[in-house]
């Protein structure tokens, strides 16, 4: 197995074609460049529209990955759905690719879900997948998906399956969270990882293993920065300025401005396209976020 | 195309077996009395776990019904999901079986949508289904999807498609919501559906066109008298019976207190089977519910 993950990883963003097919080809460019700035792969992640994917075409794309030469060492796909059969799916094809890690959603459809029914979803998956080879890391994103993980089921899973579960992403937004699970969790090697870049530096101090950040996408070189001088006397100036760039970003619903961004820095507008229910950057305001990100002097290093 | 629904539909619960897979032939079994007792077949919604189903196993249980002569006019089956892609496959497979109606969730993984974003969804779902056959009852469920379908989203669609949109079931649990469609939208022909028998009455007496309820799995002749019975002196009387049965069901979260009767009155436990995140009825909560259900009485005709 390829050792645990450490840094920064992008929830990758998908690229549709006019006709809202995903584009293979602009995914794996992305993909490499991520690579080549030292972030990880978080494929279909919330920001990369994987619940606007069928399963096909996830499997699609991560072979077209795999047929790029990308190794599956960076590669940490989401495979959690609604759907135990879907999940399973998903998570057998990352774990037969040799992924060294999946971040697993809760099924997120029926609301109020006890600590024994996610137990029993994950404890289904992990069985049906049977992998010594499977690294589940969970995905706590409660704003988005309503379902909570809780310590109390971090605790059970991590008796009933110590191999397997591997960390979390933090995606509450909540620093309180944050710091209990690390408290609480990653001295015994379950990996924490902060939701978000702004999180960074205060995951880094306790002890946390890194960050999966939308922005990771568009400003990896930075991020990763900040992650490897998070001891350095400048540390608290450099998370300064990876947080103005990611509120710079916020002006529109991140999903839509990164992409924006990224269709403009390669010249490729194509990359601007989302799928319903989300909707594209407004003209108006995609100008005015690219007049503050020449101000602030952004810069994507393609 | 066949006539419109009026009347009562079941959001038909699937049975798995113990391996959790679903079971075609108790699922048709209880199709074929459902359609018996004068209920009309909501395949794949909520109470059906439908999103604890993958792509492929729907369309192999809708599948299995019309190789089992069951005829696609009774069916309305669920076909909105996450995924673009995933709703259209579904929803043209549902045309190309001829089925009357499909019932349509709006996507809800992404929250705090916009009915720009909806409208786009729908839009793309009908264009990509391309099918003038296609008849489309809006799935309002707020509690459980956390998106809602709002009375301008509803304008903007039925101006745009006023031949595919055709009604909507509201789930929301608010007679308020209910009845602000019932004088909006039913005078031209957009057929209200209350999603719980306990508004039925009160539905019917609006002019609405019936109701798309739970207990239609259990108790759709009582359900369904009450609908033929509407206008007679006894009418809030046969309403008081139907919702005293629901309340009763409603003792254990009702997919599990269904299934778990169904299993009990066919002499059959694989019925109680659940996919996770749900969970079976407690034995004792269960023991329970079958007291209470001999008490008042309740029969289920088989």
């Amino acid at each position: 197995m390829f050792p645990k993950f450490r840094g920064i990883l992008s929830p990758v963003v998908t690229p549709f074609k006019d006709d809202l097919s995903p584009d293979p080809k602009r995914f794996v460019e992305h993909c490499q460049w991520l690579v080549s700035q030292n972030a990880g792969l978080a494929v279909f992640g919330t920001n990369s529209e994987a619940n606007s994917l069928s399963v096909s075409e996830r499997r699609f794309l991560l072979e077209a990955l795999l047929l790029a030469g990308v190794s599956p060492e960076k590669m940490m796909p989401g495979t959690g759905c609604c759907s135990l059969t879907d999940t399973v799916e998903l998570t057998r094809h990352a774990v037969a690719a040799g992924c060294a890690g999946v971040l697993m959603l809760p099924p997120f459809y029926y609301k109020a879900i006890s600590d024994d029914g996610l137990f029993r979803f994950y404890s289904e998956v992990i069985q049906r997948t049977g992998s010594g080879n499977l690294r589940i890391y969970l995905y706590h994103i409660p704003p988005v998906a309503q379902i909570s993980i809780t310590a109390g089921l971090i605790e059970r899973l991590l008796k009933e399956y110590p191999g397997t579960i591997a960390g979390i992403k933090d995606s509450s937004g909540d620093w309180n969270n944050t710091e209990m699970l690390l408290k609480n969790f990653q001295p015994s090697g379950f990996d924490v990882f902060c939701g978000s870049d702004v999180f960074l530096l205060q995951t880094l101090r306790g002890g946390g293993a890194g960050c999966i950040t939308a922005t990771g996408n568009v400003n990896p070189a930075m991020i990763h920065e900040l992650y490897r001088n998070w001891q350095a006397p400048d540390a608290d100036a450099r998370q300064a300025r990876v947080t103005a760039i990611r509120r710079t970003f916020e002006m529109i619903p991140l999903i839509a401005s990164m992409k924006a961004v990224i269709g403009w820095k390669r010249n490729h507008p194509q990359w601007a396209n989302v799928r319903p229910p989300l909707l594209k950057a407004p003209r108006e305001q995609f100008e005015q976020l690219c007049v503050k990100l020449n101000e602030i002097g952004f810069q994507m290093n393609l």
